[in-house]
């Protein structure tokens, strides 16, 4: 066994161990660790920037993008936001010890269905510092025992934001090994991780591009909890108000189309599509979106690029949209159903029954009527923060903030009760 | 690719084509469908019969224990209590499409929770024909398709079997692809199952023994929802009622060794194992009970086995109990910590204090105060039926029944929001 194997192994009875006090700790231990955890955030701020600053000199070093070194890069504002995240989190409520359920039996068994934390998760994620804490607050709300491993890029500034939250860790009483950072950038760190470290990890978050979620996945010998890639759909009715489907669709495609919730395929009804395409195609290339569209549409909206096969089955996370038109609320969901990758997917229109079967038929994990995909994100459904948007359909689907990290386990109160 | 793994993505995909008509079909639908499949294993008894009975001709050829053949063997009046059990099931409440959760945002968004099936299900099983329409009728209740892979041993009472379901499915309206049987008995059609079949299989559930699960959590490409041994305690705390203790312990054990349920040590206080242990023993012992116990209990019982470090870690399914001395709730919490299996644990005790605080601190998935743990059982829960009990933290914990077989999505309504 390699010296990183002992050291990863080591790592899980650590959390294993600090996981029974976690979970066994009350709410208000859990709520003043995680106001402990913000206030040393900031006045670890200084210490943080220089660490910071370090990841992104040698980022530049490395010739990464722009966009990659502006992701990592922290400033006195932007870790300010960190740590009132942290804060925030600490005012969620508890999601643990909840009664979901409780009835009791003919025989006089009372049964009660109890939120429990899941245990120990590992998170794998890309080069955001801001993961560090977020994850891990995340993760203490629910009285789950966090093992990060952070992209190699960030690491110096993961390590001071760590040290950071373990301080107010031990502050308010809970284990420093709550939350462990992997120190490592070494790659066998995360293949340890995948083993399960004997039996010490109960779910793997990946958190990050689609080639991470694909290797966790494929080697994983725990469950997952993945994110996937979100190919979402806005559907215009022919019964759609044409300011609202304007307005709905710029949002969605063009608030930000770096994230999961954007929508990258349009499909608009052959009886609206004079109408309606002419008015949403407009504002959205005055936004900067290039359009892609079927032969149909090119023929209403004569200056667009001509889409390929493979634009249905694309998520561009870019300033594209692919526009076809339907026959039909039937058509509209088939192409979705082959199409889609169960994320989200919105229909505009002002017919309530077509609103109906479009959100009963179509099985993605976030159906919206009228209103933008944009609004796929944990904080907008008001879970107070996120760890990601699930596409798995087990455990958890759609935003998984606190509550969706909870698991449960059943109570049952008798009075000697035994069973014929 | 070899015939067998064309013939098994043949399968996944015409799973996934069916899941669609399943999911959309209206309860009524679906329960009628089960109340024509609990019809047609009736009027198909004779040819079910038949075919049961080549099925254990051939396993009396090939020498399997009578334990087996028992396991095996249909009689009319168990094959009655199957059909019975499919249209218990038809009257369960249906779990779909219902609003777990509903709640609306500052800017107006109206968010619902609302239980979906979770799609296509793979249930591997070992030679329990009953198997074959009881897992059926679950997957059918929760609106998901079913694969079934059964042991080679019952495989042609479950072709009878499922000809039978499939008569009540068409009847109803129901595609006869919403529950296949995998019709050969070769073990690379596991194999396949395992690979998730290109997408075309959303959970994989074995139902069986320790070496199937393990085989299955090995080498599954998609998430497993898995039943692992119940090393299960019930702790006689200072403050227990002798005669409870006695009757609790004794049916704990003794009802039904073979069941995941069953007791396999027994935690007893130092403080009242003079007085509570040759009550409990005697009365076990007399039940046919062999007991093996630790220094301090032998002390107290000279008759009995001497206790193995291995005993502490057997589920024996037989009866056999392990028994041990301890201090107080403290050590009887890590003994459980240490050597249970996360299934199914109870305290007896008069002090509602102390059952509290062990309710509170033993993490598994069931834990009980002053009943058997062999009412860890999906219909003593009134689930109506189960397909198992999870010790899995993920998903569902304890009893699997059509409720735990569902996942939910998210409606989101507007009246034309865009997200800042």
């Amino acid at each position: 066994m390699s010296a990183i194997e002992t050291d990863m192994l080591d790592m899980g009875r650590r959390a294993r161990a600090a996981a029974a006090a976690v979970r066994t700790a009350a709410p208000e231990v859990r709520t003043a660790a995680l106001g402990a955890c913000a206030a040393a955030l900031s006045r670890s701020t200084s210490a943080i920037l220089a660490a910071n600053g370090r990841d992104v000199a040698a980022a530049r070093a490395n010739g990464l993008s722009e966009a990659l070194i502006d992701r990592l890069t922290l400033t006195p504002e932007r870790l300010a936001g960190v740590a009132d995240a942290v804060a925030e989190v600490a005012h969620l409520p508890d999601p643990l010890d909840r009664e979901l359920a409780r009835w009791t039996r003919p025989n006089g068994l009372d049964i009660a269905r109890v939120s429990t934390p899941i245990g120990v998760l590992a998170i794998i994620y890309e080069s955001r510092p801001n993961v560090t804490a977020d994850a891990a607050a995340l993760c203490l709300r629910s009285g789950n025992v966090a093992i990060l491993r952070c992209g190699s890029d960030c690491l110096q500034s993961s390590l001071a934001i760590h040290a950071a939250m373990v301080e107010g860790l031990v502050e308010a009483g809970l284990p420093a090994d709550a939350v462990q950072l992997v120190a490592t950038p070494d790659r066998a760190a995360v293949g340890a991780l995948l083993t399960g470290l004997e039996g010490n990890i109960d779910l793997l978050i990946p958190r990050g591009g689609k080639s991470l979620v694909a290797r966790v996945q494929a080697e994983a010998r725990v469950p997952v909890l993945s994110h996937l890639e979100g190919i979402n759909h806005t559907y215009l009715h022919a019964a759609a108000d044409a300011d609202m489907a304007r307005d709905v669709v710029v949002n969605a495609k063009m608030r930000r189309v770096s994230v999961c919730g954007a929508t990258e395929t349009l499909l608009v009804d052959r009886a609206a599509a004079a109408s309606l395409l002419p008015i949403v195609a407009e504002a959205l290339i005055q936004a900067g979106c290039t359009l892609r569209g079927d032969a149909e549409s090119r023929a209403i909206l004569p200056g667009i690029e001509e889409a390929e096969a493979a634009d249905w089955s694309t998520e561009y996370l870019a300033a594209f949209l692919s526009v076809r038109v339907v026959e039909g609320l039937e058509e509209a969901i088939d192409h979705i159903r082959r199409h889609g990758s169960g994320h989200t997917e919105a229909i505009v229109t002002g017919d309530a029954e077509v609103a109906a079967a479009f959100l009963n038929a179509v099985d993605s994990a976030i159906v919206v009527w009228n209103a933008s995909t944009q609004f796929a994100d944990g904080g907008e459904f008001g879970f107070g923060g996120e760890i990601g948007i699930s596409t798995s359909r087990l455990h958890a689907r759609g935003p998984v903030g606190a509550e969706q990290l909870t698991s449960y386990k059943y109570v049952v109160r008798g009075v000697g009760q035994i069973r014929p």
